[in-house]
């Protein structure tokens, strides 16, 4: 079969595509035959080694995929050979990737496509808008009622918190780009404020007089000195996006007298179950219209390295899907 | 009835000992007659103003009391005159404080003191022990078989975590003063280091090599760089205590991609049922005899000021119990 993959972590130029063994399939496992597959920005890190994880080498790159179960193992009862399908945690863990014409995966790692979505669409949402659920649900642990921030609202996950927010009952700030106003404030947004404005924490204070019940900047970048001064009392602050090295200013005092929570997540750690919890709640609200991706590409497998480039350089709006 | 109390927020030196009317005891409310006292911190920062909550003048300062019930409202059915009972969250949200001859308690923060415990014992560890259990059950979540790091291991919230962190359970390390390393460990800790080594961080990975799950440095200093290195994936650090100005780097990228949560608050801020979970755990560890609160020096009403200066100078190794 033809794959995308590295024979050693290091930098896009390093992956090649070419031929691999199709993979033998175990007797608790399950043969995918792939059809798309979306370049995350984590891809670039575990290509990199600089998010630190367990892979084997020769090593497939990429996490998601949509495709058809090709075989199943004698011990796997849930899926049939024919089944439409789709995962979002390959590629790490000790486990292949996605970038190839067929891949191994383990059926809790397996969800079903539901009936009537689009690959394509499901391919590009399956990370974001998965992190996007867990960090409002999971971790936020966010309330029909409460106030949102989301920050880099245009953004993938962003966009997603957006929608799911607004889905879950909850009241959504906004900042994005100045090209990304109309689009956040079409997913829901019930204020979006151009993050470049010199006055935006002021905007921000007198859209929300009472505070802020959840903050999340899935830009990456963390002002938590802003952050915690337009917390209400209680709120709930996620950390996660930003690099490795990042470091900030935290107000302790200002935060932990008004119980201010900051809660650090990846998807990466996160569990079987909670995986699966959102799997659901992504292809019901892909299903009912609620989630749409931002697709800004369709590219061969061979363009794989050139995706890697781009996403690592910051510059893809959206989601680059390629075909296997 | 004497009182101790001032007539405007500032110094100790405001604080006048001296008549008051007794209190008028509402419909649903419920006078106590008082028997002990204890000076928290925050008792010196509500009366500093420096703890932001509104307060009547003249404002009787102080939040714990043990007492008998003298007189009860017509709504009031939990309690009766002559109970003995304990209270530890009056003086700050609007109420008037304890530190007088008699108090009036809202009935849902009231509390029968247990049978057979000592008053002294039980005003010393009201505000101290409730939130020890506040952080470690209701904000950290605290699990039996996890590993948790005490810091400031000898101070009266620090040795109430130790012992409550023992009795649910856990593991515990911890970090003391040379002077108290030997409390600590009796306490319960089955590592005491001395805050002061210049190795401490090296002997707290070589005890806990797989990580921290729970972090509370009681003291209310906060080196998040070494919390966050120190921490096992999924971990919840506290923060507590520390001064209203204070500010410290927080490891952003470090803490995200182990899904460390910053866990903030104030035991003002705890919502009535928590108040009164934390009052029955701690009212049955005292009866058992997992708590032991250090009581430094019982003083009369008269010497409320002194008390504050004493516990404001940060001079007091324990507790002090005063008795109108």
């Amino acid at each position: 079969m033809v794959a995308a993959y590295v024979e050693e972590l290091g930098p896009a130029e390093l992956i090649r595509v070419g031929p691999l063994p199709v993979p033998v399939v175990g007797p608790t496992e399950v043969l995918v035959r792939v059809e798309v597959v979306a370049v995350d920005p984590v891809d670039t890190l575990v290509r990199w080694g600089a998010f630190p994880t367990p892979v084997p080498l020769p090593f497939v790159v990429g996490r998601d995929l949509v495709g058809t179960v090709a075989a199943v193992g004698a011990g796997v009862a849930r899926f049939g050979v024919g089944d439409r399908v789709w995962s979002n945690s390959l590629g790490h863990g000790g486990r292949q990737g996605s970038f190839a014409e067929y891949a191994v995966v383990p059926p809790e790692r397996l969800y079903h496509l539901p009936r009537g979505v689009d690959p394509v669409q499901m391919v590009a949402l399956a990370h974001p808008a998965a992190t996007a659920w867990l960090g409002l649900h999971r971790h936020a642990r966010a309330q029909a009622g409460e106030t949102i921030l989301v920050g880099g609202g245009g953004g993938n996950v962003g966009e997603c918190v957006v929608r799911l927010a607004v889905a879950a009952g909850l009241r959504v700030l906004a900042t994005a780009s100045a090209a990304d106003l109309e689009r956040v404030g079409d997913a829901g947004a019930e204020v979006v404020v151009d993050y470049r404005a010199a006055d935006v924490t002021a905007q921000l204070r007198a859209a929300a007089p009472e505070g802020i019940d959840v903050h999340w900047d899935t830009s990456g970048h963390h002002d938590l000195e802003a952050a915690v001064a337009l917390a209400r009392r209680g709120a709930r602050i996620l950390l996660t996006a930003a690099g490795p090295e990042a470091s900030v200013p935290l107000p302790v005092g200002a935060a932990y007298t008004k119980d201010v929570d900051l809660l650090g997540f990846v998807i990466s750690n996160a569990t079987v179950p909670d995986l699966a919890a959102a799997a659901r709640a992504v292809g019901g609200r892909l299903s009912d219209g609620t989630l749409r991706a931002r697709v800004t590409e369709e590219l061969p497998l061979s363009a794989t390295a050139e995706a890697h480039r781009r996403v690592e350089a910051g510059r893809v709006r959206g989601r680059l899907v390629l075909r296997p």
